[in-house]
């Protein structure tokens, strides 16, 4: 059974790569679910947990324009406030650096966007859909410019063009980010795609220093397993939440991939205390994880928000009129 | 993109793959959650949506024997009466055939399975641990020679040495069975491991015309992908259960399967329809899924019976606790 072993050589070899990266978005991906409207309590929480296990990223949630989103109807972690960030983590005197993701065409980051020698904040990271690209390039440059680390979330890759793709690749690889994304933002992709795009990502990238990261989602049960094909093919920076929280079907779980990664800088215990102390009351105001409707959507290749709205209305256990209703704007 | 390319064709493929086939173990593995105590309604419910669904195979439960398991212990489908089970599929002229699993050591099968032409079952699958190897043999002679096709489950492979596990094999290939399955009781396998777990069971079977078959279970949320992995690498028979319902973590669940086939011999709707009508209600219930007690166990390689217990016992969010439990133990 030479297979067998060679895997488990994987395994050990994966124990020691020194360049993986966790970025927990626990409260960015959580707050989707509740217009981010956490408790101080809850973000401190998840933030000291995260430090005790060692994880290299918290994200805290999204630098909205609050020109666009009106500040009565999301909680603070959807504009991310230099003070309120502050209020949670202090100076950050800990090994976990800070992030907060900045959406193309919905972030003022030419006012919003501080000074990285008057911030806690670590790294934006740039979300864009490709029609957006533009916008994405400028923030790249205004935040680099400012002093913070840049990183690039290509959403929705499931609906990208093969051409459109390697083209954006490519402008990619001329900005100072230090990772690009493969985002399956619908939990559309199998493992063999995902294998296949990180090859791709990797290759046009090879040549800049710049790692490859995947943020997965639990559609199709696959967000998991679809971060370990990444990891496996090359990808260092992996996206994960507590208890796998997030929009709709949810998120890669923390607690699976640090358990799979047997990394010493990872530390598992004090990941299971903030699930038992967090994410099991939140349990009983927010919903997430694997459901059916989040698989049709999935498998249709479809943004979730059909599904989130059929759990959230009258018939939230009816999967046969909701897959007959999309099934009839298919055809 | 030409990789990408090859995981379509090879998803193309698949759809026609005529060897493909799916046993459903709701009944069988769900009645592990509540003692095989599922009422008629529901077993029949479970059939009908099956055969809409053209899925080749129910299992209906357990041929235990009954003076080891006290009838007022257990609900019918611990035992398969052949009244019981007529009672739901009557002569079952359908395309799905009936199968039941008889566990090695704990059936008195010399007297309690009818010659087939007694019988509306169509297979036998026999269940052993590597130590009921002999007995597991016996049976399947006994199973054969009164008409049924067998089928060979050998449990707990991930606790199995690679040498015990090859001269198993082999002694499989001279029995009389159609298939012999991979079976993670524990769910601890990574989808390298079960590709390369088929690549070896398949070569130890190619010359006998048996197939290989997978039936996973999603303690580190891997059922579903640890079940393509064995379908790509050529394994054909592959265990499913509606929504996944099954003990501990569950198993793979049925719908996800169906979806990703696209096979036009299987037809998801029946499925939503019976996940609507059958496993939503039993929510309230029984439990099963995706738990951090079942994802550390399966990390381990153990048996979840100690994560079942702590589910049901009085600090079922104590995660914490549970795994500094497992821990010192492992010291």
């Amino acid at each position: 059974m030479e297979h067998v072993k060679d895997a488990m050589a994987k395994g050990t070899w994966l124990t020691y790569r020194p360049d993986i990266k966790i970025l927990d978005c626990t409260i960015r991906d959580g707050g989707l679910i509740n217009n981010h409207m956490f408790e101080d309590g809850i973000v401190k929480a998840v933030y000291d947990a995260l430090v005790k296990a060692g994880i290299d990223y918290m994200e805290m949630g999204y630098k909205a324009d609050k020109k666009i989103f009106a500040q009565d109807e999301y909680g603070r972690w959807k504009y991310c406030d230099e003070d309120d960030i502050r209020r949670i983590v202090g100076d950050n005197a800990t090994g976990t650096k800070i992030s907060v993701m900045a959406d193309a065409e919905r972030t003022d980051y030419h006012n919003d966007i501080l000074p990285k020698n008057e911030s806690v904040v670590d790294a934006y990271r740039i979300a864009t859909y490709i029609h957006q690209i533009p916008t994405a390039l400028d923030m790249i440059k205004d935040a680099h410019d400012k002093g913070y680390e840049t990183i690039l979330q290509l959403m929705a890759v499931s609906i990208v063009q093969e051409r459109e793709l390697e083209e954006a690749l490519q402008v990619f690889a001329e900005t100072p980010v230090s990772a690009v994304y493969i985002v399956d933002s619908f939990g559309a992709f199998y493992s063999e795609q995902v294998r296949d795009l990180t090859v791709m990502y990797m290759k046009a990238l090879e040549q800049t220093g710049k790692e490859v990261g995947i943020h997965a989602h639990n559609n199709q049960q696959l967000a998991y397993a679809n971060t370990i094909e990444a990891l496996i093919v090359g990808a260092s920076r992996l996206d994960a939440t507590m208890n796998g929280i997030g929009r709709g079907a949810g998120n890669c779980p923390l607690e699976l991939i640090v358990g799979f990664l047997k990394n010493p800088k990872f530390h598992i215990r004090p990941i299971l205390e903030a699930i038992r102390d967090v994410c099991e009351p939140l349990k009983a105001q927010m919903e997430w994880g694997y459901m059916v409707p989040y698989m049709i959507t999935g498998q249709l290749n479809r943004h979730p928000r059909t599904a989130i709205a059929m759990r959230a209305g009258g018939a939230p256990t009816d999967y046969v009129k909701f897959y007959d209703g999309l099934m009839e704007e298919e055809s």
